[in-house]
């Protein structure tokens, strides 16, 4: 176990300690967070709250990371133990894979003060919520889900900035006080994002074809390419931008992506469904050679995405 | 038919002019260069060659589209006539879409000056490479494909900056002359790019995979939204930074696009299929569960996409 200190005038109470943290807390500037998870998510969040609230306590597996963190800047403190980061916080941010973020819940009820807000980061959330509802009823559940990230992962490839202007989705439950839910909103508006407040399903359905599906379609591609023309050096050299930007979500990290399509399987099966018969149709109309027909359905489809993207 | 003139020190020969061109130019310098169709790709490629030759003369069906070519000092002189543009010009660059490239190879043989140098910026090269054989003997005839441009089009858009850094294939033909090759290559250098020679078939089938493959993934990616999650109006606000930039070729002009998707029917066709399968084993994955197979399918496909872009 490292405990560990940003050498600064944040005072920041320890376990040993025999201070209380009170039980309904209003607002984010008197808070202590800790952020379970110092990769990219989870530190960028840590650097984008650190200076919003009373302080922000790291918890990671790998004391490396914690240094990493401390030295840019972007937690108060940190600790390898669970129980010691979460112990005295009134607010606790799951920042790790899904299917982790899972063994969290089932874990950590017990170690939470009273009221304390438990906030998630993952990308799915149905499966989050059914967890949260089985948490201690002096925990406060709220499932959320940042729209924002890059291909890198890591502590190293943190920045507060990526939550900027982003959907921050959060997903509460039946048993999910307002206080509690106001609480989440003011963080994440404190970080930048613009709080969407729908349900777990809903969420499920929606980032199925908006965000799993064209990781999966940028792996196919990637797989494509790597199972024909890549063996020809030229191919490496006319890769252009649109093959680039097509491809860019195949970078994203593999554990992550791993637990988000076990943990939303069914909503990725719909949709890659719904893409292949819409690939099919292409096809034909290529393979049919009738141009006039080929214009209005690709206009049809470039309209659209100008509807998406003014 | 308007012929215009840019308002500068710049003389260049109009029709009227009783001057010959040197039937054998060595250098870009000493060249007059005729761009015939002023969108992104030929008004960009005009306002990087003008300060790098003797003279641009632009080529357009519209008044308006040379009036702006000229206002944004593009070109040095504007024709809507083919022929005017042409006759005095010793390098003539299409760079209308693929169709119309080849009505005007099948036309212009005669309008053109003895080993004039005649290129194309088609993005599919096996069709206008046989229209390009079909020339007239004291034409020098190469085909070329920038691999670079944006989703907007129209001379606008235009900036001769999209060419710098980007590869650009030339496909020569059995007859086309060393000399005739160097000053392609030379032009495309003067913009910033890098010449790849690589006969057409062989452009073909790779831009088919990492290129006109992607179009069509992006658009049936926007398909598959407006058929399913754009009724929500929740679906707009959580399109993250991985749909976009999946999406953003589906913006590309569609005339060119359509151009090309006819142009290179069989090898678009092959790629797709490949594609479907890759997709197909993707889904089986999902749909099996197995977190430790996923894991290691999605992280080959990851190693893969580094290696490209390191």
């Amino acid at each position: 176990m490292t405990s560990v200190r940003q050498q600064d005038h944040h005072q920041v109470p320890s376990t040993n300690d025999n201070c209380h943290v009170p039980h309904t807390i209003e607002s984010l500037e008197e808070s202590q967070i800790a952020i379970v998870g110092l990769g990219l998510m989870g530190g960028s969040l840590a650097g984008g709250l650190r200076h919003r609230c009373r302080s922000v306590v790291g918890v990671a597996r790998r004391p490396d990371s914690i240094a990493v963190a401390l030295e840019r800047g972007l937690i108060d403190h940190g600790t390898t133990s669970l129980s010691e980061g979460v112990s005295q916080s009134n607010v606790v941010v799951l920042a790790t894979p899904v299917r982790v973020i899972l063994q969290q819940i089932a874990e950590i009820g017990p170690l939470l003060p009273a009221e304390c807000l438990l906030l998630d980061l993952g990308s799915t959330k149905t499966r989050i919520v059914q967890a949260m509802a089985e948490l201690p009823d002096h925990v406060q559940p709220l499932g959320g889900h940042p729209m924002c990230g890059k291909e890198m992962s890591g502590i190293e490839a943190a920045e507060p900035n990526i939550y900027r202007g982003a959907t921050f989705i959060l997903t509460p439950l039946p048993r999910t006080s307002e206080q509690a839910l106001r609480l989440g909103r003011e963080l994440v508006e404190a970080v930048g994002s613009r709080p969407l407040v729908i349900s777990a399903e809903r969420q499920d359905f929606l980032v199925g074809t908006v965000s799993h599906l064209p990781y999966l379609m940028a792996c196919a591609l990637v797989a494509t390419a790597d199972a024909t023309t890549s063996t020809d050096p030229a191919a490496w050299k006319i890769v252009a931008g649109g093959y680039r930007d097509t491809t860019r979500v195949a970078g994203s990290d593999v554990t992550m992506m791993t637990d988000i399509l076990l943990t939303n399987r069914d909503e990725v099966l719909a949709a890659v469904n719904v893409f292949q018969r819409q690939i099919d149709r292409l096809a034909q109309l290529v393979e049919s050679g009738d141009g006039e027909q080929m214009r209005d359905a690709l206009n049809q489809i470039r309209q659209e995405r100008l509807r998406m993207y003014p």
